[in-house]
């Protein structure tokens, strides 16, 4: 199998001050291809530490990804030592200058020197076109080991990444079939599910593997098979799918890997419905995840945070009295804001939550991490009472997706 | 100057699965003693590299972290073969074992074989306890070099790191004394930034580094300083932060390293006032910023989320003719959105957005990245008008801080 290590280059990766989302996205690219990531390595900007990291990665792998270390700011040495480790030197490469201009132009903003200078590229390297920013891509070849050099801009990386690296390995490498498969599950624990698949995953041939993928209530199992015959290697996934299919199926979200909010999104335009959402605990995440979906505006009205008690009652319409009564945190408090939502923004269904996320707020009877949600499609009413635990940002994660498959669930059962 | 070697084990991280929020988080905490991290290195479940990477970081860095691979679905393979790297074998910790029992009786769950296991630790390490998980975390020496491996989850790698890990660094290595001074700087893009201060930068002793951190409209400027005597240390870059203050003071959000959302806590709950949102274009986004700031029910009332037309004429007061005549992006309607939710909601202040994100949507007049923000303490009302690009998800947290900017803007000059 032909395999990869990536190498991402910045000293903001060594304070800490950027989370490395990059290095994820070109490791899920490469996988998709076939190509096994050996490792991920981060460094700084260092000439020492850059030639030590190509040297050594080139050593084990066939295929070596950089990204970093080209911005504006950069302290110039990625470069440099790319010209060095590959023996070339720095020119300045046409197209890219004419892009750099063009870009300027196009934002209206003066161009300066250390802008100019990012045109400039290794003479040894083939350019690779950045559609998206300032900074080109660069392609390398040397003793049978291919290197592709990236700007570290997520969104930069990405299109060359896609547009012209994954092209051009395809192009160079004989690459063994691949065949994924996700099964996307909620409401079951990754502890759980695992007891469920002991004989599944004892009885998978050696050339599948199977992936445990958990986040906030939900856990993906992707299927991976490598083989030489693509059809036969498609079939055999499907058949194994199929298999635990069957054993996961009352957890079963989707049979790709899409995300709540999209499965929710799918769900609703194939019934030609829409949602409004009251929130209180989840303070508008919610609503966030579902309008983070390009064309939510179809299925999606609209929403209320009623965080303040005087706002469920003035804007939502829940009584007064239930507040007094039974508290902010409670089943008939979720049930008059779902269908107070549900009314107000004229939609089919409507969903509220109302909890405590912490640090503060728990009591003997309702500690940190109690949360109501209702689901309802304005005649029917159904809610749910969870207990997590753990920090304010998980318990908001746990309730949106707890909330988001709650709703789902409810449609799906024919309400 | 001590250093550091992070190593995170998972074939998670080697498939893309997951993004390394660790160490980044690990890197920090070690900077802020005055460690510096020389790399960070991801591999997968595998004997050989987990050896490997064990040997080669070993070599360069007196400190090695070491996070992932000890999960209950994990392969098995990265305790014993810390056994090997440091020949050990495989004990029960009794301390250990009594806090998985003791963690399943709280969450009432039935306590499985593969649960127990993580109780085992290798004889030769000091056992770090867990106060947030089952997997303990693991404290080695050999020859000079100290070794703590953690478990993955991000939350209870942070609490064993804190409490554990990082007093026992702070005992066993003599530290040099580090002081950092962030600034924090919203409205101007970093090469803007990096222009102004080339002369400052110049003028920095080698003992002080300036590190650029920006993030979707902000910048944040980090000065670090090493040094032998802490207390002059101290007052040298607070000098140092002065000048570098008066150059950026126009932009300047706060001295330290906060958020947009939690410097407009503060100044909100300094004034005693309170706040509503009315947003389209980011869906809840804005409203999700501040109420992930614990307390933040003391200055936000709540918002509404209209992304439909009729939600903004209904729930919001927007005068459908105002719609018809210039429509839904428009400097008309973003006023009364704003005003509409200040009123409806009772509070001091009110903020609205309305924006086409992409990637549908645009036109000629009103491409993707048009935004409209307005924000009013329900007499005055202030909008302007933005032209992001980029994609969806990067318009919406440019437009959400540019709104939470402006806001806070709007209360500092009086209003």
């Amino acid at each position: 199998v032909v395999q990869a290590s990536i190498i991402t280059i910045g000293d903001e990766l060594l304070i800490g001050q950027t989370v490395d989302t990059n290095s994820a996205f070109i490791a899920q690219e490469l996988n998709k291809l076939g190509i096994w990531v050996k490792r991920r390595i981060a460094i700084g900007d260092k000439r020492e530490d850059i030639l030590d990291a190509l040297g050594t990665e080139s050593k084990e792998c066939k295929i070596v990804i950089i990204t970093g270390g080209l911005g504006p700011t950069a302290d110039d040495i990625t470069k440099p030592t790319l010209c060095e480790f590959f023996d070339a030197k720095l020119v300045v490469d046409e197209g890219a200058l004419e892009n750099v201009k063009y870009i300027f132009t196009r934002i209206n903003r003066p161009l300066i020197e250390r802008n100019l200078k990012q045109a400039e590229v290794p003479d040894k390297c083939i350019v690779l076109p950045n559609l998206r920013g300032t900074a080109p891509g660069m392609w390398f070849e040397k003793e049978g080991i291919v290197y592709a050099s990236l700007p570290g801009v997520p969104h930069e990386m990405e299109g060359l990444l896609i547009n012209s690296v994954l092209p051009k390995l395809k192009e160079h490498f004989q690459m063994p079939a691949i065949v994924h498969k996700t099964l996307f599950t909620a409401g079951k624990g990754e502890s759980e599910i695992a007891e469920l698949l002991v004989e599944f995953e004892n009885n998978l041939p050696v050339h599948v593997k199977l992936a445990y993928l958990p986040s906030y209530g939900m856990v993906k199992l992707r299927l991976t098979g490598k083989g030489n015959e693509q059809h036969q290697l498609e079939e055999e996934i499907s058949a194994l799918a199929n298999g635990l299919k069957s054993i996961v199926k009352e957890w079963l979200v989707a049979e790709e890997d899409i995300s709540l909010q999209e499965a929710l999104n799918k769900l609703l335009k194939q019934e030609n419905k829409t949602l409004a959402t009251a929130e209180s605990c989840t303070g508008g995440f919610i609503a966030h995840l579902i309008t983070s979906i390009p064309g939510s505006s179809a299925i999606f009205n609209g929403g209320v945070i009623s965080y303040a008690n005087e706002v469920k009652v003035s804007v939502l319409g829940v009584k007064r009295n239930t507040l007094e009564q039974f508290g902010a945190v409670s089943e008939q408090t979720v049930i008059e804001m779902a269908e107070g939502v549900t009314r107000q923004m004229n939609t089919t269904y409507g969903l509220a939550t109302s909890g405590i996320m912490g640090p503060d707020g728990g009591t003997p009877e309702k500690p940190v991490g109690t949360v109501w949600i209702a689901v309802t499609n304005g005649s029917l009413t159904k809610t749910q009472k969870f207990q997590f635990r753990f920090d304010r940002k998980r318990n908001i994660q746990l309730t949106a997706n707890a909330a988001l498959n709650m709703m789902r669930l409810f449609i799906l059962a024919g309400n």
